[in-house]
């Protein structure tokens, strides 16, 4: 285990970028989004993901070079063609551009169609809630899991996202629609570890928490059974009628995984233009306060909102380093051309 | 087990809320919406929501004259105030005030603030869908679970909606935040039966599948653990900062339960100004049939879609009559005058 400071990986995994194709702009701004997501511990979509991105630019599944080109525009709803770009930087400017409209007319909706991963979901919450807009996104996926009954895979993780601005810290959600990811998975599996919760079914469909069986069933549990599954369905439909683009069963078509050919909903509040920003921060600190202020249910331990953690990881992370393994970080450092 | 034909529960039901205190047209309105909930099989919100909702006009809690007041209006989004009249006619209004908004301008906003029980969720989909929208609803609650590490309540089940119209049948979420709802642990316990999965944890912090043991210590499970929890903080506070509103932590302080005071949100896309009606539907059928066309985990079972069962059930009910507890329908023919 090694500390990395933010700095260093932030330029390492730019120059990962850089020699796949981007441009150095493009290669710092995906580059930032990677090292922030590592920083706040999330490393499923932070370093962990550069080989794979750096594998998909090469291939030319995600084209370094595509802009979002305009589709249409209705009143406060813009449309986008992704072009198969990279998914952070469509994302981005799909965040940006609900929040330019929302800046003038209380709400902006941008939905994007033909994008690719946007890495970690969470990311266009902060973002929307560090410049004090509320937000609601989500993308849809390639299918991972069964619709619930089922036993083959016909849902994607579709994760959703909601952010609301609070000066003491955003309170945020970043919500994939299965009880735990693949990711999470392998890594119990690795430490010879069981789940906390069952995970998914084993071939024999019993439930389990033994994460093996679940890798090879891939009947990995939507979150809360059959509610899980049910949110999954509304929200592939809706990103596919809402960006005119394609639903989970026409990327399983497309066949490249990893959300290619995916589609997204961005929609922003401007709060400052309802109750206000005192009324706001109010409001989430009192949310955030009666949270807080639970009997917790193991002696000592905190109850917290969503998002609270996740700044107590990034200021440590910031501080000391990021905490990265050191084969992903080694792997990583040749993409950069930095070996030896 | 007896069957009442459609038409005389409402006749029944209208007559309950009339004596109440409400007048004709209003009671009807009511009355349709408990009716169409107990036809669709949805009897917690339906018929056995009827005596409820009596005892709280008799003891005005709910306002039967009060309509909604607006509160501001900013480009496609309007804040009303519930007065805390009746919860159906006040969402009633903010769908159909939503969907008017949305057939102008492509998207349409409606929340609405100190308003009381909308009953079920789902009314509110079906009727947008209906009316060829898409819509997006919740509204929050007073506190009925804990927070995620928790032990005493401090979120409420928030209900959450999203409706997408199919000429084949409408495709509809409508999802609390808890994993049971505490007439499910109730109609469970009476049947002497286990939960199909644990849905809580006992008063000594063990996870249950039995339900008496989880109504008393009320550590009822949100939906997915953590995820459930989460996603209820954040549709409290989206809901309270978006209209202005109570967050469930007032909603506490008011303490008259049954989301007295509760504030709502009602997003209605046009989708015939997105993609147009044949790709909506194209989208919509892809995705059912893509469900349906699962692999059964139990040979024979069907895979349904979000929805699919609610029209069996309405098929079947319109025909041969809804099914009623005898004791809960003696009960409304008393509060409507017809006893003996």
């Amino acid at each position: 285990m090694t500390r990395i400071p933010f700095e260093s990986m932030y330029e390492v995994v730019t120059d990962a970028f850089v020699r796949a194709g981007m441009n150095q702009s493009d290669a710092e701004t995906c580059a930032r989004v990677h090292t922030e997501s590592s920083c706040d511990g999330v490393y499923s979509h932070g370093l962990n993901r550069v080989a794979r991105f750096v594998d998909y630019l090469q291939r030319g599944w995600v084209d370094a070079k595509a802009k979002p080109a305009p589709v249409k525009k209705l009143g406060v709803i813009e449309i986008y063609d992704g072009g198969y770009g990279p998914g952070i930087l469509n994302a981005f400017f799909a965040t940006d551009r609900a929040m330019a409209i929302a800046a003038e007319n209380g709400v902006g909706i941008v939905t994007l169609r033909n994008t690719t991963h946007w890495m970690r979901g969470g990311t266009y919450g902060w973002r929307a809630a560090d410049k004090g807009f509320v937000a609601i996104s989500w993308t849809n996926t390639e299918s991972c899991m069964p619709s619930w009954g089922g036993k083959n895979p016909r849902l994607g993780n579709n994760p959703f996202v909601m952010a609301v601005p609070r000066k003491k810290g955003h309170i945020v959600l970043d919500m994939a629609m299965s009880q735990y990811s693949y990711g999470k998975l392998q890594v119990t599996r690795l430490k010879g570890e069981k789940l906390p919760y069952p995970g998914g079914f084993d071939k024999d469909g019993n439930l389990t928490s033994e994460p093996g069986p679940i890798e090879q069933s891939m009947r990995i549990l939507p979150t809360g059974y059959w509610k899980g599954s049910a949110f999954a369905i509304l929200l592939d439909t809706l990103a596919a009628v809402l960006s005119e683009g394609l639903p989970t069963n026409r990327i399983d078509q497309i066949g490249r995984g990893s959300c290619t050919g995916c589609s997204q909903v961005f929609i922003v509040f401007d709060p400052r233009q309802l109750g206000g920003e005192d009324f706001t921060d109010q409001v989430a600190d009192s949310v955030a306060d009666y949270v807080n202020g639970s009997v917790p249910a193991e002696d000592g331990r905190e109850v917290r909102y969503p998002g609270q953690s996740t700044l107590r990881i990034r200021a440590d992370q910031r501080a000391n380093g990021i905490i990265v393994d050191d084969g992903v970080w080694a792997e990583v450092l040749k993409l950069a051309g930095r070996e030896g």
